[in-house]
């Protein structure tokens, strides 16, 4: 038995992709180059590019392609803090939320250490919420000194979403660039850039079941941003190197087909999710942590006297795949900050698990997590309370 | 008729590597998850590392997956620069030779105009070749100065190879890193990286057969650099961002293909060029600027009275696809830096075009292409003479 229950970490590639991929191929050839061969890629390269802002309310010239969601963060964070502060030297502060990715938290952390930034940490409510008035505070008690905010869409690991709009009007207020890591969220929950009010935005192809390797950063064309990456001027000159045609192919396949089929999965994995809590509810000592209006089909549980490592490893050995929550610090023993900054205390956010629910799972799939997490969970605990993991 | 023959600005993907690539998508996982689907995804995003160190004469260790070459690049030049002159303010030269791709050009001139280096340009002689004397003349005059010498391993334009070797030789007698641009070598010309005595060198692989938007800087366990991308500290915490498992092993299939097949391809490549060569030589006014030495199957010629971008136009509309130069600077009306480095006039610069022959061209190929250039010539330079581009 197999049941891949880490959809979140990474989805599979839908077929739809695999085709623009392949077909792409029949038809190599480099973007730049000038010749028929050379037009026809920058052609597939530019019809990507406006499926994916259609899919997203934006315009295909704020779509920048990048090797992923990592990057598209570090250029917004590192890119708009850059040029912001070298427009004015008093804009130090870098505002996030407490419960950001690695890939906004470390490039933050970097400009702290490394370019003198301030870097600001909102607080979150206990299902990992920022409040907006924390930011109006922030906002309103340093005027002109701020360089930039970034808050998450929804959360990679409980899934909660964001007040995006009301803190994107904030920062519009104070005339300070909001970008969004919404890397977990398209694909999955309406995302309409231009209705959202952000500056910027990231996403990557491979959580919503494009290929690994390829995601965007929307850009406002009115957002000043310094490059990463110098060389040939591609990507309106902030993201240099020959763009990956067949990858973006099989992002905007991708992507189109998770919008077109958005509600039905949705609707599909909401059904699943509620199985999966019905049996959950049967099992002593369990948190559900995400909550009903987070991403759909993502759901967190902290179980009583477990370790979080132990038991996926345990429920590996069943054939379920789930994962204790960023696949990007997986095997790194400490628990969690986002569960930390939800107020969780350290034993039981090192008790956790998500298991994300994908469009090709079944409620069987369910039903086999369900009898082999009554199986595991004992000996997890047992496990836990005489010190082996 | 269509005839490619710019497989230098970008190959087509080899069977091979569709083959690695579709094998990897029929097994979805992210490699940095704890469970079966992950360490499965992981094990063969290692085997694609040992393979591509294998075919390179390097560690596994020593190979860092990028986003291509330019973010290769931009890695070693940034990356090292930023290190070294963090353990010494002194080391503030950065050496590099005049004919680079813009990809080691353009972030030197950005650590220069931003981050105070001081760039030095090594020149080179008619043939494109740097002279080690001046390599060391250098590093005799500014001992403790010198953050880092950039010398690429054959030239993407007039495919001239560098003496590797003995700068190597003379960076290491003066304790100085040397990087080399091997993306256009890599999969053409033997390349050994630890017997080269480098520090750190690019590769990408849509230029041997593997597919866009991956390459890799190999570099030595024991050389710093910093990070461009912070997050979840994958590659060495070199380069964050989860890995493309499935690109990683398309480029190492491909770069088996091409090392297993690089000296049947060379000798086909050569004799297609010396075809070339010949039919060249019965056309007026037109001077070959590669050499016999260089990379197989390049191709670079002069066209007295004639523009260039007019003379790839007016092939193309014959199906004969070529370029000017390199595909980063294609459509950009200057003439190449390369080709004035080797101290070729403004007009002859920009009356050149390369040819690039692949291992899929054939005899008839070559012979369409003389007979297309006998057609054209002619339009092309009396295009010139009215002004008309």
């Amino acid at each position: 038995m197999s049941v891949y229950l880490d959809n979140a970490a990474s989805t599979a590639l839908v077929p739809e992709a695999l085709a623009a991929m392949s077909d792409a191929w029949s038809r190599p050839g480099n973007p730049m180059s000038l010749h028929d061969a050379g037009r026809r890629a920058r052609r597939l390269l530019e019809e990507s590019r406006e499926k994916i802002a259609g899919c997203i309310g934006a315009r295909p010239s704020e779509v920048i392609f990048t090797g992923g969601g990592t990057e598209a963060d570090n250029l917004a964070l590192k890119g708009i803090y850059r040029a912001r502060r070298a427009d004015d030297e008093r804009r130090r502060r870098l505002v996030i939320s407490a419960v950001e990715h690695h890939a906004v938290l470390d490039p933050a952390q970097w400009l702290a250490d490394h370019e003198d930034a301030d870097l600001v940490i909102l607080p979150v409510d206990r299902r990992g919420r920022v409040d907006p008035a924390d930011l109006r505070n922030e906002l309103a008690a340093h005027p002109g000194e701020v360089a930039l905010v970034s808050v998450m869409w929804a959360n990679n690991e409980v899934g909660t979403v964001q007040p995006i709009a009301e803190l994107a009007a904030l920062a519009r207020e104070f005339d300070v660039p909001l970008h969004s890591d919404a890397v977990a969220a398209v694909g999955h929950l309406p995302v309409d850039y231009a209705a959202s009010g952000l500056s910027a935005m990231s996403l990557a192809a491979h959580k919503f079941g494009g290929p690994q390797g390829i995601g965007a950063l929307v850009l406002g064309r009115d957002v000043a941003a310094q490059p990463l990456v110098h060389g040939g001027g591609h990507e309106r000159d902030l993201r240099s190197g020959t763009p990956d045609v067949a990858g973006a192919a099989g992002m905007a396949a991708a992507l189109q087909v998770a919008v077109d089929c958005m509600d039905r999965n949705a609707a599909a994995a909401d059904a699943l999710r509620d199985r999966l809590l019905s049996a959950l509810a049967g099992l002593d000592g369990t948190v559900v942590n995400s909550g009903p209006d987070g991403l759909p089909g993502v759901v967190h549980v902290s179980f009583d006297r477990c370790e979080g490592d132990s038991l996926l490893m345990l429920l590996d050995a069943q054939g379920v795949q789930c994962s204790t929550g960023s696949a990007c610090t997986a095997g790194v023993a400490s628990a969690s900050h986002v569960l930390l900054a939800m107020g969780m205390d350290r034993a039981a956010a090192r008790g956790s698990l998500r298991f994300s629910i994908g469009a090709d799972n079944t409620a069987d799939d369910i039903d086999a997590v369900a009898g082999a997490l009554t199986q595991v969970i004992d000996r997890a605990r047992a496990a836990g309370l005489t010190g082996v993991r």
